[in-house]
Parts: C-alpha cells; structure tokens; sequence
C-alpha cells in the first residue's frame, strides 16, 4: 500500500506524529503537500472529495479511505506497520496513550496560544505569559510524571511493553519540548528518567536516525505546536 | 456485560457522553462514584491497581480492562452495544467524529478556563471575555458549520448514516451549547438544521427520553464543561 499523508508544509506540527510512524516503518508514503504544495489540502477540507471531509490536516490517504486525527491514523497504522500489538484489548491501550499525549499536545500550543489560534502570539503575550507559568509549573510535570510512572508501569522500556508508535509519539513530545521549554525541561530531568531513556532508543533507531538526519525532518519553530519563546520558560 | 463507569460526581462532565451510549443501548451498568463516592476513582488514578493509570476519569472497567478517554472508550462499546457500525472502515470514521467533537470539547471547556483548569472562573475571567469572543464568531460558527455540512455529507439524518454513538454525542454538544451559550447558538440556529433535527430524534429515543426524565441525568450547572456566564455570551 502507498500513503499519501496530507499536511501543511513549513512545520513538523501534529503531521510529525504520523510522518514518523511512517519512517520508522519504511513504510511507502508520499508528504502530498510538500510536493504539490498547501493547495492540495483545499478539495479535501471543502469537501469536493468523495470522502468524508477532514476538520483539519493531518490526514491519510490510504487506497479509498481518507482517514484524519493523529490518533485515529495511528490506530489505522499500527498493524500494517507492525508499530501496535496485535491484540484488541491492546490496541486500545495504544489508543489511550495516544490519546493523552492529543490533549497534552493541544495544551503545549495553548501555552503560547491561550486566547486565540488565529491571532499572532504577539498579540496575546500577556496571557500567554500566565498560562505558561501554569503550564510549567502544573501541566508539564503532571502529563510528564503521569508518562513516566504509566512507562514505569508497563516495564520501563517502551510504552506497550514493546515498540510501538506511542514510543515514536513520546520521543517527538520530549524533543519538542526540550525545544520549546528547555528551562522547565531541565527542572523536570531527574524525575522522567524511564521517558528520557526511551526518547534517545528511539533516536538510535535507524530509521529515525536516518530520517532526523535528512531534510525531510524540519527543525523545529516558532510556527509550529512547540515553540522557544524564552519569555515563556521562567 | 455488566460495565463500571467511573466518573466525578456533581457534574455531566466528559463521563456523559460515554453515559449517554450507555443508557442508550440498555446496557447494565453502575456509575460507580454515584453509589460510592468519589473516592472510588483514586486507587485508580494513582495506580494501585493492576490496570494501567487512566491519565483521569471518565474510565470504564469491564471485565478485567480499564479503559480510559471518552473517545477510546466509545470506540470499545460501539460494537457489544450496537452503536456503531461494523465495518473497521466504518468505525474509524466513527473514532474521527468523536475526536473532532473531543478537541471542540476541549475548547468549550477553555472558553472560560483560558489560563488554568485549576483557577476559579472569576480568577480568569478578563482573559475568559477575550477568548470567549473570539470562541462565539470563530471557533463556534467554525466547527458546528462543520459537524453540520459533514452530517449533510452522510445523508442528513446520521453522523454515519445509521444511528451510533456520534449521534448521542452530537445531542449532548448541541443541547449543552443551547444552555452555555443561548445568544450564540441562536444566531447559529438557521445554519445547523440537520444538526438541530438530529439532536431533537435522539432526544425522542425512548431510553434516552426516560433517561432525561430520571435522576440519573444531572442538570448542567457551572461546574462542568458546558457552563452559562452571560457575560461570555456576547
């Protein structure tokens, strides 16, 4: 099967979940729109295409099926790329994990975004400059130290008890945020051993390593969902 | 199957949307917190139990699985309650509605909590009236224009053309909106008749009408996801 995957060119953004899914596989994938440009998103968010319209890239394209949101691509994914247990009861543990990380990746963009995701952060710094400070000092330990002791608990190593794309997932959101909130990142190191372990196997896939390596990773910016605004990490 | 749902007490919540399919479908169930209190929920949420941690509730035991995420957990009951269809492509468009409608929910929550969940309303409300307004003339008209246009897409009646869980979450959606946010809704009003339609035959469904008459179905109040302020309302 070849994939097409549908997503803004210009930023990693929520697209960087699935792309890594896929490069870890070797799966057979075109990034559609980092091709043909932005504009091919169009039909597929106005509904002009046989399948049900996408609220929002990313999406897959796989044979007839048009499948959006991270999570659910994902689920789709995990067994023609191996990346999920096979069993049902386990397929669902994936989907809660993935599902976590969902929320916890929305409240990273809202901590530079608390106002609106249409306006500028220039335009909302002052609020933004609140919710970050709650943001590092509840959310980010809370989602953190809720990983790592589920991590600890599925044996230490790997998310499912063995890799898996939650793995590929919580590589990208300790590197994003190690980006984003370098400060606060560091505050929290000792207490995310098992989390920081597993982000740098991952790393050392090779795979992974020859995709971070080529111009097919975008380094991470401040357009994006993690964003280094040094104002915002105490 | 007899199933536990775990959920805070006091509230509709996240919990009513698995509540909701529940009821729905007949099917036996306890809302543990409701008999038991809420400190039935800890022993899970801190991990003593054998189960993997749900990163919060809503979580739902059955048999010997804990299942947690709203989304999750009704891509669980959808086929042992009838409340999806069974086709895997299928149910993976049930699981992409049920995202769309989760992240949506998620603003709604953030409309008066645009800072910190763990704040008072009335610590954020200055930068609750910036982000309410702009959640009124963008982020409402945007997805609700959405949900309306892809349910036009399924043939008007269905969120999947059958009745399933997407349709009981979609009646939640629009009924705690209605009561949130009653001038915004109306203005919206003419632009969502299949959505409105749809959550007006939900509400006719025999158990989900006995449901509503009966106890067991709180009144929303402003603790929960939905809350009315009217100064939010514009």
């Amino acid at each position: 099967m070849r994939y097409q995957l549908y997503y803004w060119t210009g930023i990693q953004g929520r697209g960087e979940f699935v792309r890594l899914a896929l490069e870890d596989a070797g799966a057979d994938y075109a990034d559609v729109a980092r091709v043909e440009g932005d504009r091919v998103l169009q039909p597929f968010l106005e509904g002009k295409m046989p399948a049900m319209p996408p609220f929002a890239p990313p999406f897959l394209k796989a044979g007839r099926l048009v499948i959006a949101q991270v999570a659910n691509i994902l689920h789709y994914l995990g067994p023609p790329l191996a990346l999920v247990p096979r069993a049902e009861s386990r397929r669902l543990q994936a989907l809660q994990w993935q599902l976590t990380i969902a929320d916890f990746v929305a409240e990273i963009h809202d901590s530079h975004h608390p106002i609106a995701g249409s306006l500028y952060y220039e335009e909302q710094r002052k609020e933004a400059a609140r919710r970050a400070e709650d943001f590092r000092r509840q959310r980010l330990p809370h989602f953190l130290g809720y990983f790592e002791r589920a991590l600890v608990w599925a044996g230490g190593r790997h998310a499912l008890g063995q890799h898996s794309y939650v793995d590929l997932s919580l590589f990208q959101l300790v590197r994003g945020l190690e980006y984003a909130y370098p400060r606060a990142m560091r505050k929290q190191a000792r207490r995310l051993p098992h989390l920081r372990a597993l982000a740098e196997r991952v790393e050392e896939r090779p795979r992974i390593a020859a995709y971070l390596a080529s111009p097919r990773r975008l380094a991470f910016n401040t357009q994006g969902i993690f964003r280094h605004y040094p104002e915002l990490d105490g």
